[in-house]
Formats: C-alpha cells, sequence, structure tokens
C-alpha cells in the first residue's frame, strides 16, 4: 500500500490548517498503518507539578489519529473526531517529550477508529491511551 | 446536603491552582448534583471555521467534573481524572460561550463519576458529552 | 414529532428479530426522545452474590438505546452498535427488575447517539451508565 | 516475574467461581503482561445472520482482562469491572471461535486497565477492541 501523504506532506498540510497549534508537534515516524508523533511539552501543556494537563494530552492522541487517517486518504480537513475515549495512567516524566503511537484499526468509507498510546521519551511505561474515531465526509 | 465550596470558593481556587485557564471558565450555577460552568470562547479555543477545538471541549468538560466533585469534597487539588469518554455530535454555534451542565453520578471515597452535556448558549441541541472518572486520593 | 414506532410496535419487533433475548425484556414507557426498559432479571443474568453481570447490563443498555433509535426511524434491524462506553458505578439491589432510561441525543442520517441510565426498580441511585453510538445503513 | 496463576489455575478459577459461563471460554496462552482467550461460539451468543452479538463480544473482553489482572494478583473473585470502553469494527467470520488477545496496561494497588484486541481465528483483522478497569478491592 502507499501512503497518500507522507510526513513532510502532513506537517506541511497541518502548518497551513492548524496554526494554532504550530510547533506543538513533531511526526517522528510513519508507516502504512502506524504514525508516531511527539508533543514538543512548553509550559501551555503544564499544569501545576510540571504535569502534561490532560487537554493536551487529548490533543495529542487527537492529532496523532488525524494524522495517520490522512496519511491514508489524504488531505481532507473536514475529516472531524465523532467520539474519543481516554484513559489517564501515569504522570508523565518532566522534562522530556511526550510520544504518541497511534494504530488505525479500520479505515472505512465513512468512519476510521484509531488506537493510540502515549509514554514519555525514554520511558516505556504507557502515560494515557486512547481511541478515537473519525467521520469521513463523503466525496462531493 | 451542604456543599463544601461554593460558586465563589471553587472559582477562586481555580484562580490559584490553575493559573493557565485563567479566564477561561465562568461558574453560572452550582447545586447539590449538578454545575454549570461555561467557556468563554477565545480565538485559541477555536479551529478554522470557527469551531471550537476538540481539546477545549474536553478542557470544559473536565472542569466542569473537577469543580461539582470539589464542590462536595473541598479543595483537593490532587484529585486526578482517569477516564473520560466523549461524543462530539454537532457543530458549536459561533460567537456564543459553550456551556457544559455537569452532573455527579457517584461520588465514593476513591472514585467519582459525572457527566457533562455541552451546548451553545441559547441553542439547546447538545453539542457535545462526556462522562469522567476522577481518582479521589486517600485522606494523609 | 410522531413516533415511527410505538412500544407494541417496537415489542413484537424485538420478538420476532431477537428470538434469543425473549422475555429478558419489557418496554415500559416512551415518548420523543426517551424509553424506558426493564431487564426481568433471571439467574442467567447473574453472577455470584446476587449481581446484575456486566454483559447482562450492557445488553440492557444496548436494546434501550437501539429500541429508542427505531422508535424514530421505524423496522431497521441492521442498524449497528459501532461504540460503547459504560461505567458500573453500584451493585444492583437483587430480586427487583434493573431499569434503563435512555434518551437519544443525536439521531442524524448515518450515526445516533444516545445515553442511559439505569437503576434498580425503586431505588433512585444509578447502577450504570453508558453511551452508545449507532451506525443507521444508508437506504437501499 | 512470576505469575500469580497459571492457565490451567485460571480456567479452575473461572469454572468454579463463574459457573454460568462455563465452557464459553479457553484459555490459548499466558505471559506476563498478554493473554489470550477464545470464545467457543455457540448458537446462543449469535444474532440473525449468525454474527457474535455484541453483549457476547463484552463478555470475551471482560474475561480477557479479568483472567489478565488474576494471572498477576492471585484469585480475587471481588475485582470489579468499573468501566469499558469498546468499538465495533467488522462483522466476526461465521463458525470460528472469536480470539481476544488483552494487555495489562497498568496494574496498580487499586486500578487495572487493559486494553482487549478481538478477531476471528485466523482472521487477522480486528472485529472489535476495548479498554477496561478493574477496581480492585484493598487487603483485608
Amino acid at each position: 500500500m502507499t501512503l497518500a501523504m507522507n510526513a513532510d506532506a502532513l506537517a506541511a498540510f497541518l502548518d497551513r490548517e492548524f496554526p494554532q497549534v504550530r510547533g506543538d508537534f513533531d511526526i517522528r515516524e510513519i508507516s502504512n498503518d502506524r504514525l508516531c508523533v511527539a508533543l514538543n511539552v512548553a509550559d501551555r501543556h503544564l499544569r501545576p507539578g510540571g504535569t502534561v494537563s490532560g487537554p493536551s494530552m487529548f490533543a495529542l492522541a487527537d492529532v496523532a489519529v488525524y494524522l495517520a487517517v490522512l496519511s491514508r486518504i489524504g488531505p481532507k480537513a473536514l475529516a472531524v473526531t465523532t467520539n474519543c475515549s481516554i484513559d489517564f495512567m501515569r504522570k508523565p516524566v518532566a522534562g522530556v517529550p511526550l510520544l504518541a503511537e497511534a494504530k488505525l484499526l479500520k479505515l472505512g468509507r465513512s468512519l476510521a477508529v484509531g488506537d493510540v498510546l502515549m509514554a514519555s521519551e525514554g520511558h516505556p511505561e504507557p502515560v494515557a491511551r486512547a481511541t478515537l474515531t473519525y467521520s469521513i465526509p463523503p466525496e462531493r
């Protein structure tokens, strides 16, 4: 299977369509059914005590599955998240990027489902996990 | 039942402990098992097209249940979210606050569960719903 | 709004299409956006200690939203559950039916979302809650 | 790490404590953090068209994580499911067992979290996925 967008194309798309999160995310690896993206943890992502906030982890999981879907179907900004379940399991390690490894479990005509496992770089224990469903708009 | 914290006490606590989100949330109403909080939608909460971002809706749901829990058990900053399921159902209406109505379904010794329904102010159709579980640390 | 199927029509449909669960469920009330269905708790639904099993509560939540959807769109056996999040909060009371109150939050062309609150008859505290998404097949 | 219970001990425990599901499940493999269990699909697990019912898939996911937890902490029948999110993605293949591969993501003092991927034997595409949280009762 050929990817519809590679890492550079995805990064350019993200920069153009989602300027609000520019600089937050780095695509690390990409293959047919997996994508690894890093959250560059900055002050605005933190809670007191140095922990990454829940909304920042949600954002990381969301972008990871979104990019995994786009890598397969091409640049459709209109794909929207319809559901997410997320479990927060451990405190992230301070001062290192938080990595998300996304895996597409289903890529149907109208729905895509992906799993995400998040861990602090260099620390294998999972910090959080999430599953997201995306609704893919029909072709015009 | 008497509330452990009223709206003013909760707002002061939020300001002090979570300065990163200062100004984002207004507590509108509070009773024994319900709490209504508004997201003051600003540019940083938006996605292209004027829709409120998923992470911003997650943050609203999270703070709504957190405040509902604190209103009953008092100021324990260490209560942490362990799980969230969230469904995004409609596009929020642009230019108005997004309201979250939280309801506590369980307040046990170690776990609390709350439901949240979100809607744009003045528009009854639900924009999103969420359920969150909080782990409450044992007393020292 | 007129219901596409009333309680009698739904009960007849359930009996015909799902003979495996015949006798398990009683439709108690139905209106435009709410439906109440009871699980007639029998030995096969129990776990040691007399508690209703998790799969039986899942089945109750699933049928409640399914019937709520059918009451609005008519007898489409092919609507399928795509996602469920469920929280188990209290032990059900032994020896009484378990009631599920379902509420439709969204009824779109291709996706429906419903919330369910479950409680033992005569006991207001919620035993469990669930949210289910149904995929509705396109018209032929 | 040594397992607290091996496959034979788990199977004997399940038979003794959960006689209602006797014969439904076969433990196929077990290691430190993974456990594979099969649902022996029988008529009572089916829906019209030969598909495995949602409650049967929920039951399979639930037992898979339960056994994975017990394999590590020993025979504590009182561990209870507090939360499950489950996604149904494809129709199972008729006439073959449904396999669940469970992986423990967290085993804390009071909460355990496990992921489950389900697929029809001999068919790699995932039929469903689930994440479950178990509450572990404190030692007396």
